[in-house]
């Protein structure tokens, strides 16, 4: 058995493209109850209150909603070198460019689908001042009671037109492991869920694209602190009129309580709560058959069509 | 900077000693809701719902309560190897010896305060059968609806008498990091937080023991998903004519929120739920002074003298 | 203005015919947590932990299942003398018979559409000894910690043939009042939510049966303390093979958390909490258009087709 | 017996007195999340988003902090009547005034110790517009989601120097029903919890005063809809520095989970949430004795000795 890899610590900052960038920030910072700390031409920097980066989600001007670049945090820069290499081993590194926000030198590459990626170390700690300064040092910052007041950048899920392949590349090249999978009745996968982390999961490749296109984004999530938070969100949606997709409901696969809705943009957030860790270093992947799929989420919750079927940027038809 | 170990992955069991066998096995079945599933001479084998190895508690007939062996788990044979030369390089080794209900192979050692300790790898995993098994198979088992029905095994709080030296070998010998600690006017530790997983801690040297006593157990943790849940085992514990000592409420050192109580062997066990993850590379402890903590718990807490003073095996004075 | 009258303190108890008392009685006991204190030939007995009165719910076998008796306590003998006169010029009066399980001398009726309904005054208090008597003075027993571990039968929803009259005749004759109602394109309502506690509603006539059947359940339901324990509910009833219908979520009239299930005799039950009081004097009812109704409930969940169309006994089509 | 009255219908507003208005208002605004709707000379008005009429909260200019005039709405103009008739017998009355801030004509008296208090039936109810207004329409308002977002006034707790003479004022005069109780070893009550809404207590007089003084006031209680809530409003008392006396944990009289803080004027204000409902019409008083309330609160919880000796106007020794 070859050991594990641990050079990866964790998702540190997802980029969302927005049509409408000032209706997009307003939701995060009004709703989701984030802080905008920079704005750099196009994009502005947010984050949430128990980050302790600078910040954990990029809002980008662009023509349509999807996402931009998805970036990884090593575990030092001897980690981050190993990575490095091991992406230009695959073909796909793009190049070091001085990181944004907070970030130190940063590597850019893209997964066989297309996502852009980037690894990092470096990183600028929040330090929270005057009135934002929290009561226990070792809270990055005071709770944000503004709206959801979510806590923290959880994961991201894509899709992507080839799961095995997509997934094998960041088990290989970069290290992830997977915590839970579905696999079609043709054996190749319809889902990967995928952690660096003892979080079930960071990333998953959540589904094969039905209209075959590249590089799209089901949605990217932020963590509240218990279930009740969840429906909390679901009140607070409701009153700011936030278009709710589905949920709250509990998700058969990772078992996280979860809740969908989308931001101005276009683009599908995630509200959830999850209190499990993977600690065993050897549980094999949990694996799904279509069959068991077609009964629902945990609950019997059935999802709606357009969950399956919109993702971002969406696709004219 | 010399990189991380990860050779270490959780805590696997807490043996505890107990002068009333049956009563102290009636009380983790009872209400706490764990399961026995082995009993071998004189050790009852018990587990919580949601632990996946086959028992994460021993509970063991003595003539006085206190802490037997804690077990950690290995990430693989080439990790348990390397902290084994480790330990053994230390001279605190004390050999090889078949497992126990589960465990593989298990190498024995101390700490310099005497606790004793164990490195395992090979762990058989939970089967849940008939009535216990579960609906969602990334569920270990159904989950516990007696009493409390604690979810999984947490940590350990021991006392030793010098905490510098007892936290520098779990850190140097078996790859334990820092999350918090305290220290004192004359810049010596008298508590400390250590974890190998990124729960923000798995082991922790509570305190200078006051009475100069080797080995002792300040609690064994058990964990709950959320707040609700704690408070919920203060009604149950109420009921049941368990001895609170402190709690529901939050401490300041790692933002847990807590109830501590006494099992009917004289331990004392906690109640915790802990939402935060210190996924991080690279933080830096976070000391607190003296000074700090004598503003009591996160609201203002203060704890009962018993809490600084008793440990297990008690001090008759 | 006439005054409002007070003559009617709460539903006390609910009668549900099963073509199988064993296995009902065993998911009110163990799944639901409440205890059987009584059988009487083929009626069983049983209360929920927080409930006063020695039964709270009468199970009673029977070829189909569906309805039997619902029992409303008055507020005193003079104000149960006053509802038995109106109900007496009424002439739906059925006679005065001796209670079961606890209650004094009870008067019987029938609401229009033919649901059996009595009324008493006299009463039995709980009184729990031994292992089950409370740590606390001013609570009926302990917690029950089984399974759901209901807190208190709650309310009771039927349908009905003609809402208008059937509420119409709950109101005058009973002292009910209305807090929401829907009411469709023909100004006939076709939902009707009453009470006679500060609840916001104790007896819905909850839909205009669409198979024009007389005396039919839609559910019972049965209240835990906060949303949390409704989704561990249905966590507990998907452990135990409880077939789910909907929920847990939020309806949109009277915002109450839900959760509905099936009973093993076919009857339809409901976990719910309800943080709301009506506390107004004078609080004009809430009235839905159907238009508003289709918007689904609260977070826009949409029901699913049997809660539009399965009421018990169950309609062969 | 005579029959119960049902004249009162709940506790409709409590003026505070505080000797920093600005920073009074500021409190209730920023940290407990409440509206100021009108401000007239040295008043600020003020409600929570759950609460139906226009303002709940008076907070006044004053050299003192302390509790102004406690406000009981009427169930019917001929429930005031009766009421005012017998305030009017029992030689308390103070005569009628145009009510404020939404309240029609108002009837002033003080029971035996002193308190101001007041009776009113008319009442405008809160019209929310704009970007307040709320999703759905069995709701006053949007949700507040600043700061703590306290749903509604609850209760008000009372110091006097002989609170059998005054409970029994309150019972026989106003209706008011006892529902615990504590008794001292000489006979006479030493706290007195009563209510005319099926919650749990509306007001207290929660202990005789030890100085002796007249009219004072221990604390205001502002309901949340859950424990966790009660613990998050503690999370955010922490970061915004407002000095929490003791909880979240809970009482043993009466069961509600309580957290104590005050606020800048120096007044004791209540976060509070209580799911029980005293639905039977005949329960008899909870009577405690001194010895079990020596035991502490329900988890074993030991009050401040604050808690037993400050009341507003604090007395100067």
């Amino acid at each position: 058995m070859t050991e594990p890899v641990h050079d990866l610590a964790h998702l540190g900052r997802v980029e969302l493209l927005t049509p409408d960038l000032d209706a997009s920030v307003g939701f995060f910072v009004e709703v989701l109850g984030m802080d905008e700390v920079e704005r750099v031409r196009d994009s502005a920097f947010l984050r949430a209150w128990g980050d302790y980066e600078r910040a954990s989600l990029q809002v980008t001007a662009a023509d349509r909603p999807g996402v931009g670049t998805i970036s990884w945090r090593a575990t030092s820069e001897a980690a981050l070198a190993r990575r490095v290499d091991a992406v230009e081993a695959s073909g796909r590194g793009e190049g070091w460019s001085s990181g944004s926000a907070g970030h130190g030198r940063t590597f850019g590459f893209r997964d066989p689908d297309g996502h852009r990626m980037a690894l990092y170390f470096e990183s600028r700690y929040h330090e929270a001042a005057g009135d934002r300064a929290p009561a226990l040092k070792n809270q990055p910052e005071r709770m944000s009671t503004r709206g959801v007041g979510v806590r923290r950048l959880d994961h991201v899920n894509v899709w992507c037109r080839d799961i095995d392949d997509n997934a094998s590349y960041m088990i290989e090249t970069l290290g992830f492991r997977v915590s839970e999978q579905v696999v079609g009745d043709d054996g190749r996968l319809v889902g990967s869920w995928l952690h660096v982390t003892p979080k079930s999961y960071d990333l998953a490749y959540g589904r094969v694209d039905p209209a075959g296109v590249g590089g799209r984004l089901h949605h990217v999530a932020f963590a509240v602190d218990a279930r009740e938070y969840v429906m909390r969100a679901a009140d607070v949606f409701l009153d700011e009129g936030v278009r709710i997709e589905c949920g709250p409901a509990k998700h058969a696969v990772q078992q996280t309580c979860f809740l969908y809705a989308f931001e101005p943009g276009g683009n599908r957030i995630e509200i959830i709560t999850d209190g499990r860790l993977l600690l065993a270093p050897d549980r094999p992947p949990v694996t799904w058959t279509i069959e068991e799929r077609m009964r629902g989420q945990a609950w019997g919750t059935l999802m709606p069509e357009s969950w399956f079927t919109y993702a971002t940027p969406p696709v004219e038809t």
